[in-house]
């Protein structure tokens, strides 16, 4: 088990509030444990940038993630600085942060000409086209293979970790796994190591709970930048709940091979899906899943 | 059943594509049916505003119940026109609208400075202060009151009548429920009409599903605020999955009184829903639901 697994039921995840359960025809006052939502302002170089609604913790993470996934940054080296804000009276704002990037200014604005067609009207995002939505991601080269047993453990080990959720109800989960198993060694009998020895067991790496599914997939991906870990060619990511175009995206970001998910993906996410060069599974319960695109990475 | 139940499974809603299941050991190739995602410019007088992902059809009233919330508009008649962008063969762009609205620039001014706390950073949204989340919502004055049985069944009629859902898995729903009991007359033995007899008997107004739960409660309020029945203070909203600070945000803008989820609420949506009069119920399910705050509305 990974060492930070689990950190996101830090107490600040978890707020208590009375509520009145109505069961078999009557009302009892009971103490709930509600899932965390407060908004994150991330500023840019001191100037206001977004805001978030997420749940805390790990918020250097989400913010990495974030600037990973908008093309801001390209590796741990690019994130200068993340500074909490300080309040009125001196003391660190837990909901606002300003980060210092290690780009010069014109590779920034080269960097996000390449990954966005900008529209001139909201400043730095310039979020506001439909073509802004269009990023040019390369192609994911991975040729990690991965045999489908194990494809159906990823669901049961996420739900394990997912220890906000089993407290509350309210958190979506993003996790990150890669292979556990011994590597084959060049005189082996298994294929010399090549990149198209399926992979028949893994293990969770980390895993993040967010009352957003998109801030959950942040702030796995700004773990992996933080620890080394980008292009992600080896790992899979397993998302709780539904895919999204914009779920893809990020995953395509940080170089993810196989993006699985409990849930539908919707129509664009398997469109860019396809695009991009990531295999894409979905409704992963019940010892059965759908392959949407690229299934040669997936071997029964 | 309302006239506009089930709209939302038109064919622009599904999409068909090939998955492989994965069952019993080995790959079928099967047809899938995927819930539509894409993008839908907004425009505001022909500059770009907006972008959002969102299941295609009801797209006015998914841009009218946006504006609302966003505080742009405030009924039907500040709705000037939302036209259809030509793409540049002059066919109709099924993905781009622009607004014309019939509000001065000085009273938009003075309603938007009235709703947020303006920064300076994004021109017209100006969204990206952490106070600019802080909207300063009326508190609702609703007096309805309604049967815990009534609250009841509001899950089952909701997940009966969403059909996208049932065929795709992939969207969120929202609906509107209004009460059906006879009207009590003034000379009546169950207290002259008064808003405190308990509602009995809810039936389903409209019903909208989108791949973002947000949009899905924008098209509700938007077909309420096209069918002239803003404010919603005889009205019941019901959501699929999870209540946040948004979700509870747009409802306010609505004048809903009571808001009901299948999930659990986050804890500013429990904040927000306690400080603008909102009764919210949570995790309705199996028989049983959760009463949040402003229990009073509900009765045993």
């Amino acid at each position: 088990m990974a060492e930070s697994v689990g950190r996101t039921a830090a107490p600040e995840s978890i707020r208590r509030h009375p509520a009145r359960k109505f069961r078999d025809g009557r009302f009892d006052l009971e103490d709930e444990r509600l899932a965390v939502e407060e908004p994150l302002e991330i500023r840019l170089g001191g100037r206001r940038f977004t805001i978030t609604m997420r749940t805390p913790g790990n918020d250097e993470e989400l913010v990495a993630g974030f600037l990973l996934a908008e093309g801001f940054i390209e590796s741990h080296a690019d994130l200068g600085e993340i500074r909490r804000l300080r309040g009125p009276k001196g003391a660190a704002d837990p909901n606002a942060v300003d980060v210092i990037l290690n780009v010069p200014a014109a590779n920034l604005r080269e960097r996000l000409k390449r990954n966005f067609a900008i529209s001139s009207s909201c400043g730095v995002c310039g979020k506001t086209s439909i073509e802004a939505t269009q990023r040019r991601i390369a192609p994911i080269p991975s040729r990690l293979t991965v045999g489908a047993g194990a494809i159906l453990e990823l669901a049961p080990m996420m739900r394990r970790a997912q220890e906000v959720f089993a407290a509350t109800g309210g958190l979506h989960a993003a996790a990150l796994f890669v292979s556990t198993d011994t590597p084959v060694r060049s005189n082996g009998a298994r294929g010399n190591g090549r990149a198209t020895t399926p992979v028949t067991t893994v293990e969770l790496k980390v895993l993040r709970e967010d009352v957003g599914r998109h801030n959950a997939v942040d702030k796995v991906v700004g773990y992996a930048l933080m620890n080394g870990m980008l292009p992600l060619g080896a790992a899979l990511m397993a998302v709780s709940g539904r895919l999204s175009f914009e779920i893809v995206q990020k995953a395509a970001a940080a170089g993810v091979p196989i993006l699985a998910a409990v849930s539908a993906p919707s129509s664009l996410a398997v469109e860019l899906a396809e695009e991009v060069g990531i295999t894409l599974v979905g409704f992963l319960r019940n010892g059965t899943f759908n392959l949407y695109c690229h299934p040669d990475r997936i071997i029964a």
